[in-house]
This record gives structure tokens, C-alpha cells and sequence, in this order.
């Protein structure tokens, strides 16, 4: 129609960050396989994969003036553009991984780039439940909005096999269950994040 | 206007439940100043006490034919009405109260009366931190979304007194940081709850 | 020999409790398991099934003068009396039961008779872990020494069936299980409670 | 005597970990107080400072024909020669530091040198709680037996100062917190770690 204006479509832009710096992690397998779903499958949603490997061990001795570490800047500035966060991570001995906790911590320095976000955690390896309630309650603090359900745990290797030997999600079930988790995380980030109408 | 048809304003409803059997207890009281609060100061926001005292300790034996006693399906269907829920309670040996952790679970029984609300909790007497994150625990599953801030914790036996003789709140200070919470979980409740537009 | 006096034998005494009222408990089949197992196999244990049915729903008001209602003065005395303490009881949306948390508040009244026993945690059914990661912080308030491994998580509804129609358990690899629970339980409590040698 | 043979006394050797990497970490200063106290008023405990600053950020690739990086593998050397360890450390967004989570870790790679050790948690800095309930769930996994008493948490930005401008502990009734702590720990490891007589 002549004179409409069509509102442009709301795109969901997620910030995925994976706990374990192991090259061949199922969880980034994990974080590949939701890339490219939200690529063919899922409209107005954008993963981006944060790497965070070159994260220096938080100690605030390395803030000068307010200043934080390149690297720190760097990653900070990544999550900031985004509206919601997802970290697959395997648990370590009932907790979440120094790495990530690292990240977490990094990015709560003033000011805490995690604020008012949404959130989705993962889990490719058996256990995770005992981390993701320690991520939650750091969550908490962060003011990260975690989503309820689907709450996502694998076990990469209970047989059948689950990722190809290159570590990519090749079981069609796990697929079904990360889409489900994908979309819930989609529609709480539209009416939380852009629910301000 | 002629014609024009006024949105009726939207109004959150909130179930309140007091995790404590005391007559005198001061979590009541906050409930009680909070009641008082949204008919005088905040708009589109109504809360109900819901009194939790005459339900009957769990036991699934108690189920008949997916029938629950009479004061259980009162209770459901009392928390079913509500948009949002507080939970002032105080802290037993680092978590939450049975009475509490009761109507929680009968809440919980299918079909689950707390999916999808919003929520906050309130704790009058120090400690709280340590229920609040068990409550929070428990809330993923029963799928409430609680606000992240502000946090609420009183010390009501740390001079100078926050109550009167009569258990009600009498502290200014308390009172604003009351307000600020039922503020922030109107504004989640009304994204969240309110927010498929 | 003549003259020689021959040291008793220590036993530990157990007080065991079930979280659930149900009838058939799965958790009640697992503490009746127990019991058989200490008067057939283990030497220098024994377990005491105690109720907590008929205890009333916590409120302070009830306590006149530093004196409980009967049965709680009852199942306090019980309590104190044991060494060690047995937790058997199914996780309710991730945390535990309101009977059993009802149990351990009653006993924290001063004086604390939880103080300074040992303890085990065990579930009959799937999930659980969640329920024991609370049980375990509540012990700390409680002064309750847990035992760390093994812990003890079953899945009764997963074929093939661990009870039978009795709710007795049946299952000989559970078994096996249970008896290394309550070895390990019997030796951390020998250096626990019997260690001021 | 002639022919008395003297039972040597027992001493605990305890291995002392601090969670920041701050220099002037308060956390630091109540381990350095700590050792103090041990030399001039605590009989039978000793108390080794371990630093962890230099131990790489962990990653299972960083392992080789089961053998770790050389800073690692001293670590690891350090612990298993303790009998207990003191964890003080500071709260990072409602959960334990990166680098003490790091330290946790690496010591839990096979075979894991925590293994029955006895534990306690310090926090100088306000908070703290919820971190150390983190420490404790991570500790059922790693078989470390926490001292439920005295829970030890210190406001040291509160006034009046408790720390001089070298961040040693000046403060007497802190002291005295420190010493029941030492106390308690020294108590709980005889029993445990030394009570199979």
C-alpha cells in the first residue's frame, strides 16, 4: 500500500560465550549448532560467539583509572551490544567454569555491561544442573533475566554419539531440544527486552 | 472525543503470602505497609494477602481423583487470579519456612498455579539472603520470574525500630525501600506479564 | 583371661527420617532397607525409623515458656539421643520437603539437638541432588557433619523396578549402594563422634 | 623418665589459599595473622601460605600423558602434604573468585589432592556468605570437610578500621574471631584427619 511505513523486524542480538576453553568442547559445538539454526531456522534472532580465552585472570590491580585491560575492553564492548546471553558450559566439580566465571566477573566491573539482559544456560555434559543454579544466583547480581524452561542438559557422551568427531551436534533430537530453548529465550527477549511498549 | 474508545488502565494483581505462622510477625506487617502503599501511592498495582495457615502439610496420599482439599483448591485458585506474587518471609536455619515451602508445593500440583508470574521477596528479620536464593532456586521450576532488584532485607530488631507495637511499619527509610521494590516489580510484571503486545 | 576387661563394642545409633507422608514412600522402603541391613550386615550401627507425621506446622506461638508442644518435645528427645542422622526423602521443585524441613526446624529450637551429629542424605527417587545441596547448607546452621561420598541418588521409577508392591526394596545393585552408604556413614562417625580419644 | 617413650604431639599442617590477586588484599592479611597466631599461641597447627597467581587458567588441552604444567604440578605437591586448608577469599558477584575457583579445579584433576582434608572459609570483605556456600557445595564434590562453626565474615571497609595501611590485621576482637576460628579447625582436623585410633 502506497504511504505505509513497515516497521522494521525486531532482531534479538545474543551474545554466546563458552565456559570451557578445550578446542573441542561440545559445548561451543553447542554454540555452533545454535548459529546456524538462528541463521536457516529462527527468525529475528543473531548469535555472535564471544571468545574469551585471552581474558586476563580478574585482579583489580589491573584497572588503572578506571581503565581495564584491552582485552577486557574489547569483551566488554561485545556484550554490551547484545540484548541476551547464552553460555554453554560443562560444570566443574559442582560449580561453573573459572573461566567463565572470570568473563562474568570481568564484565561486572562498573559499569556491569551484563545489566538488564536476558539469559539461557547450557549444558553438553552430563551433570550441569549444580553449575547452572550457581550461574543463576550470580545472575542475581548481574541483573541477568535467566529464562525458566527449557532448562538444557546433554549428555554428550551417554551413546548414542551426539557430535561428529569434528565436534558438531549431529543428533537430531539434541537439535529439537536447543531450538525449543533457542525460541523460549527468543520470545522472553521480545517481551522483556523490547517489552517497554 | 467522540468515537474515541479510553484503553482501560492495566492493573497488576498481586497474591502476597507471609512465610511465617506468627501472629505478631513483622513479615506480615511489610505486607500489611505494602497493601497500604498501593492504594495510596502506586497506580495499576493491587495486592491481596493470602492466608496460607489452614492448608494442610503436603501429602500426595491427600490427592483424590486430581481433587485437592478443599482449603488446597481455594488456595490455587486464589494464586491463579494473580499477575504477580510476593513472598515476605524470614529465614529458618538458612532457608525458607515449611509453612512457606508448603504452599509453594501445593501451589506446584498440576496444573502448576505459578507458571509464567512475576515475583519479589521480602525479608523483615536478618538474615533472608540464604532463603531468597533457595526461593529463587525453587522458582525455576515453578516457573516464577523473580525481579533482580532491588533486593529486600531488613534487620527489624536492629535499633532504631521499624515497627510499632502493633507490628506495623513505622520507618520512613524502610517504607521507600518498600516502595522501591513494589515499583520495580510493577514495571517487570507490566514487561513481562503485560508485555505480548 | 583373668582380670581382663573387655571394651564394648561402640555403636552408633542412627535416627532416620523420611520426607515424604506418602503411604508407600519409596524413601521409607529405602530407611526399612537400611535397617535390615544393620541388623544383618553392619556391626555397630543401629537405625531408628523416626516419625515426624504428627509434628505440627511450625509457629513460634506455640511455644510457651522455653516448652514445646508434646510430640515435639517427643521427637526432640528422640533425636538427641542419636549419633547420626539419616535424611531419606524426594526433592519437591528443587528443594526439600515441607514435612522434613518442618522436622529439622523444630529440632534447631533451643537448645539445637541436631548439634554436632553426623548425616546422610538419600533420595528414591529422580532428581534429588537439589533437594541435598539445601539440606547440606541448612546443616551448617544446624551443626550437622554430612558425610561426602558416597551420595546416594536413585531413579525408582526407571526400569528395572527397585521395589516391590510392599515398597520394599528389592533391587540388589541398590543395595550394594545403600550398604556403602552406611559404612561410609559409620566410619566418618566412629572419627567424628567416637574421634575425642 | 628411664624407658618412657613421648608421643611426639600432633601437629595439623594446614595449607592457606587466598582468593584475590590484589596486593593489599585484606584476605591476604587475616592468612598473614593467621600464622601469627598459630606460632605464638596455638600449639599443634601450622599454617603454609600457597600462592596461586602464577597457575595458568585451566584447560584440560593443558594436560599431557596425565601430567600437568609445572606450576601446577607444585601446587597440587603443596596440598597433598596438608592436613587442612584455609580458604579466604573474598565474595565476586555472589559466588567464589576466578582464581580460587582455578586453584579448586586444578587440585581436582586425578587424582583429586583435597581428598579428605578438613576446610575452612574466611571472607574479610562484607558479604561473603554466599560465596562460601558456593565453596561448600564445591567441596562435597572434592571430599572436603567443612567446619560448620564459627562462620567467619568480616566487614573490613566498616568502620572502625580493622586493617593498618600494610593490610595486617590490627583489630583485637577480630583477632579473637580469627583465633576461636583456628581453634575450631585445629579441634575438627584432630578428630577427623587424626581420629583413626
Amino acid at each position: 500500500m502506497v504511504g505505509t511505513i513497515k516497521k522494521p523486524p525486531v532482531v534479538i542480538k545474543v551474545a554466546a560465550i563458552c565456559g570451557s576453553l578445550r578446542k573441542a568442547s561440545c559445548n561451543r559445538g553447542l554454540i555452533r549448532a545454535a548459529i546456524e539454526m538462528t541463521k536457516e531456522e529462527i527468525d529475528g534472532m543473531e548469535i555472535e560467539y564471544i571468545e574469551i580465552s585471552s581474558l586476563p585472570m580478574i585482579n583489580p590491580d589491573l584497572e588503572v583509572d578506571g581503565t581495564y585491560p584491552p582485552e577486557v575492553e574489547d569483551f566488554r564492548r561485545k556484550i554490551l551490544q547484545a540484548d541476551a546471553c547464552i553460555f554453554a558450559s560443562p560444570d566443574y566439580n559442582y560449580s561453573i567454569t573459572p573461566p567463565l566465571k572470570n568473563a562474568l566477573d570481568w564484565g561486572s566491573r562498573p559499569p556491569n555491561v551484563w545489566a538488564g539482559k536476558t539469559a539461557a544456560a547450557l549444558s553438553a555434559v552430563g551433570g550441569g544442573r549444580r553449575a547452572q543454579y550457581h550461574l543463576r544466583q550470580i545472575g542475581v547480581f548481574l541483573d541477568l533475566h535467566f529464562i525458566n524452561k527449557p532448562e538444557f542438559y546433554l549428555n554428550a557422551h551417554r551413546p548414542p554419539g551426539k557430535f561428529n568427531d569434528d565436534g558438531d551436534l549431529v543428533d537430531s533430537e539434541t537439535k529439537d531440544k536447543l531450538k525449543e530453548m533457542l525460541v523460549s529465550l527468543h520470545a522472553f527477549s521480545l517481551r522483556l527486552v523490547h517489552g517497554k511498549c
